[in-house]
């Protein structure tokens, strides 16, 4: 007799696998691979005597290694969340009172990915509608599908999100009675992934306010995922979106510790309006009632003990580096065609590039199978983007990332991509 | 203008606040309180020592401080789960291979809370049904309200829930035409939260075999939350339900390194039957992609160099000291009331008590504020149970935990317990 068969949630049946998971396996099975798609960090620079000294240091006290070793609180340790609250008023040129905020406005969460998903939980019903930047980070698309979410694009250009597209979404979801499903403008907007591109300055307060002036019958948010803001390289710090929601109402900050710092801390931190404070802490004490303590008392100890700053100033200096190697040779090699365009980002981790329409980027089409036979991988373009009611995404577009690889094997990478495109021009 | 109201998700009205926190602020506000409420771990004897020396040895040498720094993996690091799944099978004295097997079948979470959390979402829709012994792990009954299922609770015995009247509310279930909405049958097997009750041997197997006889339709899969397995004070060890389940279809085993290890470590583990592990695993994709790392490589460490087992040995005599200091305080102090009785635990943390039926230990009752009077906390049994139909749930029993403070606190609560009884008994 055969068993009977599992019966899975309308949750289980809309996740789906990871949509890179195809080319990790691909990566996997090519030894040699130069891999300019994963977006993992630089682990040749991460602080680790810094890391083991402040170890020892709650470990080598019997009341420190204690309260380090105990469970947590499902929001996290007091002591970081005050210095995550600091650290932004500070870089916004404000204070905590000045944006009606406090130490229990901020949640820490297993990497800042976690609070992408208990938001959308408290938030969402099957059939709401977020509004994304296209392209946009595509695990968070993963999210999004599972909780039953209808993702509507909204176009970027050199300045981040278009504002005027945004509006003019807007309006139309208003006028065809759609707008009561919107819930939450979504926004990488520092460096994004996966275009390098910043939402630029003067958008910046125009976005809050065109949240603030379609939430008529009920409140649409704005999650400002924050996580490249420290990796700048070129030009002053923008200000944050939360600066601009003087009464706590319309944005929530998320960032992390794991691109600045270390990602095998997991640690990510947000802060939240007063009224989602409660159903987040809630729900997380549901999830895991508060993320791995011990990790938490040693970052707060990198950031009192000034170690979490200086390792910022080198790792942007090595980082820099890295960002000119493969903007230079993206000159060299792709110079000659000009119909290829590609971002120069002021931070983060990625270039986006644009080939002409006709040429396929992902798979099925040409580039990517001779790309991985020259021994270089990129991230197809599409991924970052969720088909609109016309089913159609670009699918010329690359994402490549400058994070693990170093300045020669950079170079080496794009001479490699640059080859797999030859008799493919036109 | 008032700004528009958020608009919450299904799952956060569903939400609620712990049930507990009634309580742990009571407890802050009461200086000099005894608290034999909470179910934290004794932190006088984490493994502390042994802990620096790993990271230490860890962060000494570069590879694998790049290793323990860098992204781990959804599933957890492969050489933790390897040594997971080893311990299991072997406390079970059989093998991963006769089991159907492999280290593909264990994942990582944040606690082994996360798994609870993550079974949910993979298995229920609003409406589902869980049974559960009566009474049972309330974090757990939070989970299951926030996601919009049904307990039905089956009575205890010495023996653990009493697999009769599992059977007699099956078959009731089948003839309603219910039981197509019974998705899981949850136990805390061993040494139980909150009664200290372990399932006996001889219905172990059983227990299994009768998820297998009702799943017709569809499959009903039995959690088996063995928490407080490596807390064992007296006695063999009892097989776990995953021995029993040697098509590994029925049965999910899931534990924790909290409370045997350090709860700062935030690490469980579970065995999953093979079609339930890409479903978990992407679904926790959407969550984190992975629990905190650094602990991970820190678990294997312990456990490669037998600090782990070397920890266990001596805990047990640590808490098996204090469970003899409460069982003795309870004979002592409450010896002269013959119409008491109380659990006499051989592992785990907690003592549950029975008072007479008119007894009333829960909020609003005489009890709980003279007990906060005289300076001691314990936890009211109604919480361990979800109202049935009837909406009637026990409400003269009560939770002790002997986990935090010394035998000699353990004691003087005690008596302090029984003063607050004194004028009520009749």
């Amino acid at each position: 007799m055969s068993t009977a068969p599992l019966r899975f949630s309308g949750t289980a049946r809309r996740t789906g696998d990871s949509p890179i998971s195809y080319y990790v396996q691909k990566a996997l099975e090519t030894p040699g691979l130069i891999s300019l798609a994963a977006g993992l960090v630089d682990e040749s620079h991460f602080p680790v005597a810094d890391i083991r000294e402040a170890m020892n240091d709650i470990l080598g006290e019997a009341k420190s290694a204690k309260a380090a070793l105990q469970y947590g609180s499902t929001s996290g340790l007091p002591a970081l969340r005050e210095q995550c609250l600091k650290r932004v008023c500070h870089a916004d040129g404000t204070t905590p009172e000045a944006l009606n905020l406090t130490v229990n406005n901020v949640l820490l969460t297993t990497g800042s990915q976690q609070m992408l998903y208990l938001l959308g939980e408290i938030l969402f019903d099957p059939g709401d509608i977020v509004l994304c930047e296209g392209p946009s980070y595509f695990v968070y698309h993963g999210v999004l599908q599972s909780q039953g979410v209808k993702v509507i694009t909204v176009p970027m250009d050199a300045g981040g999100m278009d504002l005027n597209a945004l509006e003019a979404t807007l309006t139309h979801l208003q006028s065809t009675g759609q707008i009561e499903r919107v819930k939450l403008i979504y926004t990488v907007d520092y460096f994004q992934n996966p275009t390098g591109l910043s939402l630029a300055a003067e958008r910046r307060p125009k976005l809050v306010d065109i949240a603030r002036r379609f939430s008529t019958g009920h409140r649409i948010l704005v999650l400002a995922d924050s996580a490249y803001r420290e990796l700048r390289y070129d030009g002053p710090d923008l200000p944050g979106l939360k600066s601009f929601d003087p009464s706590n109402e319309f944005v929530i900050y998320t960032t992390t510790f794991s691109k600045p710092c270390a990602p095998g801390l997991k640690t990510g931190y947000s802060i939240l309006p007063h009224e989602l404070v409660a159903p987040v802490a809630n729900l997380k004490g549901s999830h895991d009632f508060g993320s791995t303590n011990l990790v938490q008392h040693i970052l707060t100890r990198l950031i009192a003990s000034g170690a979490y700053d200086r390792h910022i100033v080198s790792l942007r200096e090595v980082y820099r580096t890295k960002r000119d190697a493969m903007l230079t040779a993206l000159s060299n090699e792709f110079g000659d065609w000009p119909e290829v365009t590609w971002t120069k980002p002021g931070g983060g981790m990625y270039v986006w590039m644009t080939f002409p329409k006709h040429f396929r980027t992902g798979k099925g089409g040409a580039l990517i199978e001779r790309a991985l036979k020259n021994g270089v991988l990129y991230i197809p373009g599409e991924l970052g983007y969720r088909p609109g009611d016309d089913g159609i995404v670009p699918t010329n577009e690359i994402r490549l990332s400058f994070g693990v690889s170093e300045p020669d094997t950079i170079r080496e990478g794009v001479r490699r991509l640059r080859a797999a495109c030859r008799g493919l021009e036109a």
